[in-house]
């Protein structure tokens, strides 16, 4: 990198040939043109490693061959060069110890969801962060929506009153099957040592279970929870059904799927308050509906009318001009480069609107996997939301 | 009515002036011109009913002051001026005794839903109806659909494969606050007096799940349950969500609501099976979208393309003219009349493809009812459905 | 009839066994219970006739050989049996001499749509109106929405600001095979002698042209056409493009086709002004779309908020229980039916809010089905919009 | 650049801060990582360029004050740093400048929509084209969503059968008012010194134009068009309507409209023919809809079932996880880097399964546009599509 090239350097761990997420992570940075991928451990093989570096223009003396050679490496860079965050895009057992070294070794994280294996390491990487001052970012993508930021930021303000009532659901059909031996994708994902101890819940319940926490500004205090593997033979569950009950004393369902034949990617939300409900599907993002008893429903789509500040601040193009997945997890990273840009600023970082999800969200999903299990092995209806110790 | 009229003659008990169901009745009744109302006790006001009867082109003669004295004076009457069969159409703790009155005077019923007030009620219901040889029909509206019909039958065909998920939700907003006192319709289903141990499943819930019933094929056989009175000071249920389990295994996930400020009529339904997915929409009751993992949806229409006999017994006008509620309602009477008719006619009563709902589904529907309340009231999660002895 | 049915007394000419539009009509005719069809010359074969009569179950006396006889017999009938009006739905070639026959005897005139053949008789048929003093309605369906309904109150209340463009549509796409013998409701409209000048722009095509008049209150003042057939061998055309002028200067588009494979009755309407646009669908008819530049579109739904009183009064269900085409076109019976019950007594007749379309809009319906073909016709560009001479 | 940074090296012409549709460039070209920025002539104001280039991390002595100055002094440069090719931004009436200067410098071009600002422009252009060996690449954006590629590929295999009609549509609202003074989007677009001839037909219409021709294979050959500016006191067009034929005989008809209130950005297509219909809208381009008379619709969704090549490799993302407009527009750029790479290199050439549209599509637009304005000020219906010397 050129003297004027005052990206913000993102190192990868993960992404290397034949992986899906770190692709999508790669391009959501890219996006903006303010974050350049400057090193990478790309692979466990160091081949493919290479491959990948020089697929993506990147000196092959920064491509290493592990993520503690990255770290020590890059940390003995003179500062203009270094890496200064890491994207962690490896399978989700490692994202906890290639967190933790990378914050140990003072660099900051952008995560890929979940944070971590377990609760337990979650709230052990809260405390590494304790002890560490860098930042730590979690890519739970869908909050970086436009229309979802607008609609917490309307919910915040009032606009539907009291909230009573929240449905989320995230159901997709490609695990209705037994995957071949061949479907990546899908073996990791259901094998209990590489996934942990939920499959769809953790995969993808927790995303609905974040977007309903993070809409409605409200906490999951109970739950009583259906997981269950439909599909003959599997250990963990490739289905999920919650009922819910928020901070305020709101209900809510929570419906997630991988088995339900033909859903695509089926995340929706809806939240009702004692004023007004709200509607967004994530497969049609542009829109989000505000529905009344006693007036006709708005359709509030990107680029009409007016928003607050943090939605209009994540939309790239005017009206009709559709945007989708990836320049909402651009949203994310967008966050995040500027809190690395005003890092150690505080005026700065006072002036951030938007942050990238961070540890505490990073906690509260785990927390929402490991207690849909205990509360689905539970013979009581309704189990306490607990933060530690929930297995 | 003249000789040549051989309509079917309807009386009808309730629908007086200022009730709204009753209206509903007489035109899906009226609709194909194969039923002809005769006679009515329509109010508890005399005043009423003659008023009422008056509008409607009714001899005040057949203006009944009580239902006890109309199927007194009908079964005096020639045979071929008597009524036919009683369109029951009374708040709902009136459905039972009034139902067994007409029965016992040999009277077939055609009644609004819920067939009675209790679950017990419903049983004895059945025992007088073991007795008395009539027909019952009840008014599950919504299996008046052609495509609901069409769903059914794909599913029976095996369309879907095995079934393995059943979402079904009916969600309204009009009792999200408090009702004025001039609110009739919402008054009476807020009063446990009135409306039974619930108020939103017994009014709406139950039609989800008579869908879920009616278009799977299966039936629910365990219920974990969480109804609750969302608006402060109410004695009944005005919001419920309900886990389920299914004869063949499936899981389950019912959702009721008349707090869901800005739904309207929100009754919806998606069957998933090991080969397809199917969804409808009440909203929109003229598509049915069937969809697959590995190949474009179907958006099945009616009126094009091919359907299955019931189905397409069941749409009366061409592809793009959209039928409703009033026509699907008008099937119910449909079957209902075509019943009537071949009525001690084995040859013929054989030949109907298509009967309106009995007995047997009046039964499971207080049932669930019931075993939702008890349900709710358990501290463990799951319960069996029964079908006596629930409350 | 007895003496207590104050019904609306309606005959019917045409609507035999094998027909399409009676038995609509029929419905549309039953659905309130304001209106008893008591006689008919159904069919020009009178076997046929008696048999429609009977499955209708009306008396055979009453079911007449010919047009002629049964007006001339029931003219005869004491005053509180007689027919008082006649619903016309005979091929559109007899539609003239029915209507004036009837209208010489003194019978109210309901006319299946197009009121004539060709603008001369519609011209003609306002003169034999303008000798006798009955009442002539004309069955333009798609006026009987209730969204189209308040839509036109919308508009003539100056929410859309001055009207700008006018994009109307009507495709199908039946037509886009030359129809087997055996399709009846293909072969006559592409028949010249039976269906006049015009296939589809005189069978579809002239709704919209009606809706786009109605809902905007402007009138069409020139055009310029492109009318074909696109199936080779077919004398009239299956499908036309019309470009248009308003009174107000508005410019507008009308695009009619049945020949547009996999359209089943897009009949569609958007109307843009200096301050909003407002989009309805024929196909989901319970829903109306306003629009802004510069907040969210309005999603108006029946039974949602409040509505100009006609519209509000063509409304028989509440919010989310969708009413259809029987239901509008029910709806201009219940305006005719109005109108006959009214009749000579002007205190009434001026209080009633709503009627069924007449004379003029027959004549401007034939009008711009001639004015279609002559700007076909002409190579000039534009073709001022005549009343008559036109072809 | 290091020496490992093998992507293809663009610079660019316009797109200076205050400007919209750089960014979108710039962002499409960076979206997959195969193309870097390098250098740039960003605005007429030297300040302007060298704040923009910083913004952007470019070395300053690379943000010129002219485009002559970078063709010239980026010529100079090894070949290895130099800029492969340009992207030209600017103003309509610059791009023939520019793209001239480049190609006789020896730069690819990428030019944004229009080509030129005349038919003339374009064909000179052309003939530049003809004596230089340089590619040349045009942003007709919208032929870059995936399921357009998939319309094309369909229909040219036949599935549609003949193309008998073809409606597309490009309505807007933003222009319905007199623009504010400040708004430099508008002004520029009435501003016949700025725009050419059109306005709306120059600026929307002619892609609607170009995605009925790229999408059916077929060429215009005649039109009647009606351009008008509806809002007061314009010189140039603001809402245009033509009705087509195409090459085979088949009809068209093409909306285009800035003045129709409230419509965001709504391009859509629907093609017929005889066997199936097929229908697109930009603002939810991740679903396409195939049609049929006698089967049910088909949902084609990116990422569920199989397309053609080309459509699959223009999807990044799995089924669900909509795609936008940037990513349209970056597989332009897609292409034209796969272009730039392969030149000269006539077997990888021949590999390219897709390019960029090019002259031949710029001259085409070029000459609708013209077309369009001279069929409007023509008394006759239909003119015959010309490719020169049209006004």
């Amino acid at each position: 990198m050129s003297e004027f090239n005052n990206k913000v350097r993102m190192g990868m761990v993960g992404g290397g040939q034949g992986a899906f997420i770190g692709a999508v992570h790669r391009a959501a940075a890219s996006i903006d043109g303010e974050i350049e991928l400057v090193c990478g451990a790309f692979s466990s093989s160091h081949e493919n490693c290479l491959a990948t570096g020089k697929a993506l223009h990147i000196n092959p003396e920064r491509c290493y061959a592990t993520y503690a050679e990255m770290f020590e490496k890059e940390a003995a860079l003179p500062e203009e060069q270094r890496m200064q965050f890491v994207s962690v895009v490896t399978p989700n057992h490692l994202h906890f110890p290639v967190a933790k070294a990378a914050i140990e070794a003072g660099f900051h994280v952008m995560s890929d969801k979940p944070a971590t294996f377990t609760l337990d390491e979650a709230i052990a990487l809260k405390e590494v962060l304790d002890k560490h001052d860098v930042l730590y970012g979690l890519t739970h993508t869908y909050t970086g929506y436009p229309l979802v930021r607008e609609a917490r930021d309307r919910i915040a303000a009032g606009e539907l009153g009291e909230i009573t009532k929240v449905v989320a659901e995230y159901s997709q059909g490609w695990l209705s099957e037994p995957p071949g031996p061949d479907n990546k994708q899908a073996s990791w994902r259901l094998d209990p040592k590489r996934a942990g101890v939920s499959c769809c819940m953790g995969d993808i319940g927790v995303h609905a279970a974040n977007l309903a926490e993070f809409m409605s500004g409200l906490e999951i205090t109970k739950l009583c929870a259906d997981l269950q593997p439909v599909v003959a033979g599997r250990e963990i569950d490739d289905d999920g059904n919650v009922l819910l009950r928020f901070s305020n004393g709101a209900k809510g369902v929570l419906i997630a799927s991988q088995i339900s034949v033909g859903e695509e990617n089926n995340l929706n939300i809806r939240i009702y308050g004692t004023k007004a409900g709200i509607e967004w599907h994530q497969q049609e993002p542009n829109t989000l509906i505000m529905k009344y008893n006693d007036k006709p429903a708005q359709l509030i789509r990107t680029g009409v009318g007016s928003f607050h500040p943090v939605a209009a601040g994540s939309m790239r193009t005017p009206a009709g001009h559709p945007e989708g997945y990836l320049e909402a997890f651009a949203n994310l990273y967008m966050d995040f480069a500027r809190q690395v840009r005003a890092f150690k600023d505080d005026e700065a970082s006072a002036k951030l609107s938007s942050k990238a999800p961070g540890i505490d969200e990073a906690i509260r999903g785990m927390a929402f996997i490991e207690n849909c299990v205990a509360a689905t092995r539970a013979d009581q209806k309704w189990v306490d939301f607990k933060l530690e110790n929930v297995l």
